[in-house]
């Protein structure tokens, strides 16, 4: 592995999820945005709005509306990376074009564009000595998210990332172990992974021994969650916005 | 704005489609994976796998199918990130679980796994001195890309992006400018955007001289295009596969 300044934080990144109160500056703040739109992006059409969440009482309502996970409130930096193909439809519509209805292609787009925004602004705030937590709840509970953050109907809050320092206890937490490369990497074509191949890719998770009884109680915890089936009934709600 | 060499590296990068034909060596490929794998994911579930395209014929099939770009062919490392629950729920299936059917949300969140890494990837080489490019055409032609990746309903291919060392061109080619911050991120609530805001906001693409005849060639350019409404076909299918 070939080593650069850039390779070594990407590499060293963790999740955080508990802050120190030590504030970020509005500098700093500026210096992640201006990151996150600095990533690449369909056509440069930046398909994508940053909702910058600084009053208390709607930080309060996302940590409640995202399976209740009070330390958002506590983040010093909660940005939502909104997908959002519905700006252009507006332009276009507002200046003589006779815009297609959105579509599903248009959805997917911009929800890369957001998540490739969002890893540019986690990636810069690390360098600053800042810590993130990617929340993936975001996309569960659409009419609640669409109240709080007042979206329009095609405005999809994709990813939503929260920021502050590490608190102690979070630097010396390990990074949790990923497979080894030939597992995620597959050449020229896709290859199913029967009993044995699965049981190796998920040892990074779950270890070799009592493999089956962990991957069984993730199941229950994650998969059969209340959340897990939310985001799917929310998702799919916030898709029929874009069926063309 | 403050910077660290991660984030210059980050603000610098530009996309780049026109390659040298210096080769990208094993190391620095793994070096690439690595780092995408290092990326936060949705419950350390690395809900992605990466397909290293390196079969020339395939490439050219791709190049193809991704609304026929030749320079795809010609990039010395081509990755595919395909969004992937189906690994996840095969194991559930196997190792005596019940798992519910795949949805939308299972889909969107792994969608969002893997653009992050992809950036990750990207962010990554362009410290090694590589480029790449996204390529967004690889959410078109579902059929097509399903036979040349043999990819199963439920492995979706997300993200692709191709890599290969800038030629001289491409080095002093500008970077396209960036809207400013206050445009593109907004306080507490989404604001829909006026004639007024919306043509401030998109000068950063169409200038402000000729800004209407701009703004409605790019819209038959690209929006309505073939590959733009294909796009859309093509995503309502592969969602479909993920209906629960």
């Amino acid at each position: 592995m070939q080593e650069t300044e850039t390779i070594r934080e990407i590499c060293s990144r963790k999740s955080v999820r508990v802050f120190s109160d030590e504030p970020i500056t509005p500098q700093e703040r500026d210096t992640i945005l201006s990151s996150a739109l600095q990533a690449p992006s369909a056509g440069n059409q930046l398909l994508y709005t940053v909702i910058d969440v600084t009053d208390a009482q709607k930080k309060a309502a996302l940590a409640d509306s995202c399976d209740h996970q009070p330390f958002i409130a506590q983040a010093q930096l909660v940005l939502v990376f909104c997908a959002n193909p519905l700006k252009w439809h507006d332009a276009y519509r507002l200046f003589g074009c006779d815009p297609r209805p959105l579509g599903a292609g248009d959805l997917m787009l911009s929800v890369v564009d957001a998540a490739i925004a969002a890893q540019n602004a986690v990636t810069a705030a690390w360098s600053l000595g800042i810590g993130s937590c990617y929340i993936g709840d975001i996309l569960e509970n659409r009419e609640t998210q669409r109240e709080i953050l007042r979206l329009p109907a095609q405005v999809m809050p994709a990813v939503m990332c929260v920021f502050g320092r590490p608190a102690e206890s979070q630097l010396s937490r390990p990074k949790p172990p990923r497979p080894a490369l030939t597992r995620m990497v597959h050449e020229n074509e896709y290859r199913r992974m029967d009993e044995a191949a699965l049981k190796e890719l998920l040892s990074y998770h779950f270890g070799t021994d009592a493999f089956e009884d962990r991957l069984r109680a993730f199941w229950q915890r994650k998969y059969e969650s209340d959340f897990s089936r939310e985001m799917t009934r929310s998702v799919a709600e916030w898709i029929k916005a874009f069926s063309g």
